[in-house]
């Protein structure tokens, strides 16, 4: 008998996609879905970088390098000191998207059966490219009491061993959107230098922060060697489709092996980097724009889910991202329900069950994760419309 | 200490790029390097699937579905079919270049330990993904004396024991041109069939066949669950820099375990995807145009290196690929030698050594790859440099 992979089985489906075909089918009976279940933004990609392919006059859609090309490179160190982190363009390798990054990071530090530890819940698809590169996550609970604050340390220290290799984080969260404090990072800091650990920090919400301040991993003074920023275009321009990201770190070692893993791809997308170098041209308060759009959408949000019965969300510090707890005896069932059975004038809303941002077992079943990316008249509606489902849905616990 | 992974250690760097460095720095001196290390063909992308992005109208670059937009999966259905295979849009996946195709399928078929094999000289990216996948290849050897054909059936059965899960092929094959016949490809199917294994075909290069009819792994009847196809638009369309590329198959297990890979990276790149979907309307003698350039370019390249003294060149029956064994001690250092030392009237040639293309340890020492992806102007100058090269090499043999 043919058999695929113990790996291919073991892979699990991602939780923010698989209920895509009951959305799919929902539409096919002319329901309309809005989708808080993805982190696909309603913003508009900023005209200029759009521009920027559309005007290109180039003959030949070339390979690039596989690091990125070089002029992209060396604007993307002006970014970064813009905001703040000082790095080399050779420090840079440039991916097909955060995703790729995390990716070749993994293959690159560990091997199989390797652990690394990460506060849950997580980005569901860390647990993907773990299983790709054979890697054994092992979670540290945080706790929505609290707003998913850093675990304690002494909480990591118990799950260190031999085997341990790395600690990765997120920050701003995703799922979760809480922002580590200063303090936070350096505990984190002082734990892989004791150690001897990677600190594998992705940081694609670097600019989405409310509030409070963003201490990039970079910044960390000691832990040069022990730091792997993970990074993407995708939501700081709203051009998740480009699908570039990059990889930064000042461990040689690391760059060096990376990049072998570069050139097997051959090079990240050319498109995207003529997209992404455009991008660093935009005016400074770009940024200031969307942040305070995401910042309405957050107040609105969390206000809206706080004034319902049974529920419950603490207030975001950065991302575009809440995790709130329902009355429900199990969100899988309910985001598949309301997409299956549920509708309200022909509308529904599509959420993402918090179990898969969860490596424990039987942890997130009354949580989900919404995306605040819609607009706040569809936010808003889609308020409503979780406000109704909550009221209707067969398995409310409260 | 911190120490990297023995995977990043273990991976090989590209055979096809490691002499990068070496060639950045004879550009940096003013010496022109004619590039057939690397198939990247001077010839240039259509200009309607240039436009088809140009004239694009979208706001937002959002993310596609994981396994590509249905519309052009729809249109790759209508492709195939023009090239002589039937396959239902749901049997495609969209991967981002054939390099995710053939990871993703390696990671879906194969776990940790597992082996493969394959005929070698073979596109030495295998290697690094095989690599990535911690797969073990197993090489067997064809020989460069009848043209690299399909070595004989029972030097694959020697090799296969309980780990053993494939075999993969590249038809017409990089890097040594070779078309396998019906023949041999009935071959492969009665091997994969009998002993239950996969049956991997890279078939990036299906539309440059000279003289001989390709055929494809997905027309082995019998073999419908054995036969996993790896494609990419960059060499049809010479759209390299798109990263496009598809994995298809008929056995559903291998679809669902693919598609998890696929969701985990969220979805191949949307700009590519409007140009290649754009691509499938392109008119019917748009192959037979740049078929004809590459064949004259082969004739061309396979009559001079025969010309030369000590220099043999079998004729590739497809692809745009030759190896040539030239009279030289060792391939590395002939072609990092022909960068560092050589130049002619402040012109040199860059050449893939082909030890990096076997992987069995020493072989290909006296072979080179050469890819015809310059024009004839470029390519007869290419030939006169290397003439001349091998004139003055130290480490000549004969």
């Amino acid at each position: 008998m043919l058999q695929i992979s113990q790996r291919g089985k073991t892979m699990p489906a991602s939780p923010i996609r698989k209920l895509v075909p009951y959305a799919e089918l929902a539409k096919k009976k002319g329901t309309k879905v809005y989708h808080l279940n993805i982190g696909q933004p309603d913003i508009e990609t900023p005209k200029p970088l759009l521009d920027a392919v559309r005007n290109s006059d180039f003959k030949i859609l070339e390979y690039s390098h596989s690091a990125g090309n070089e002029s992209y490179r060396r604007k993307l160190v002006e970014y970064y000191q813009t905001a703040g982190i000082s790095i080399d363009h050779n420090q840079i390798i440039v991916t097909t998207g955060g995703s790729e990054a995390i990716s070749f990071g993994f293959f690159a530090c560990f091997d199989a059966g390797d652990e690394v530890i990460i506060p849950e819940p997580f980005y569901a698809n860390y647990t993907g490219f773990a299983v790709a590169a054979n890697v054994v996550v092992r979670p540290v609970t945080s706790s929505i009491e609290n707003g998913f604050a850093l675990p304690p340390i002494h909480e990591f220290e118990k799950l260190i061993n031999e085997k341990t290799k790395a600690i990765v984080i997120c920050n701003p969260n995703n799922p979760t959107g809480y922002l580590y404090t200063r303090d936070e990072m350096e505990q984190l800091k002082a734990l892989v230098v004791k150690h001897n650990l990677f600190l594998f920090s992705d940081e694609a919400y670097r600019e989405f922060c409310y509030g409070g301040e963003h201490f990039s991993a970079l910044n960390l003074t000691g832990a040069e060697q022990n730091v792997i920023l993970m990074d993407t275009i995708s939501k700081r321009y709203s051009a998740c489709g480009g699908r570039l990201g990059a990889l930064i770190t000042r461990n040689q070692q690391v760059l060096d092996a990376v990049m072998k893993f570069a050139q097997a791809r051959l090079s990240p997308p050319s498109f995207a980097q003529i997209l992404a170098e455009a991008a660093t041209e935009l005016p400074a308060d770009y940024f200031d724009n969307t942040k305070a759009e995401y910042l309405s959408r957050r107040d609105l949000l969390v206000q809206r889910l706080n004034a319902m019965p049974g529920v419950y969300c603490p207030v975001p510090g950065g991302a575009f991202y809440a995790m709130a707890r329902l009355p429900i005896d199990d969100s899988d069932v309910f985001c598949q329900w309301m997409l299956e059975s549920f509708s309200h004038n022909q509308q529904t809303v599509m959420l993402a069950p918090a179990t898969g941002f969860y490596e424990t077992p039987g942890l997130g079943k009354d949580e989900v994760r919404i995306a605040y990316v819609l607009n706040k008249e569809d936010l808003s509606r889609s308020m409503d419309l979780l406000e109704i489902a909550l009221q209707q849905y067969p398995g409310r616990t409260v």
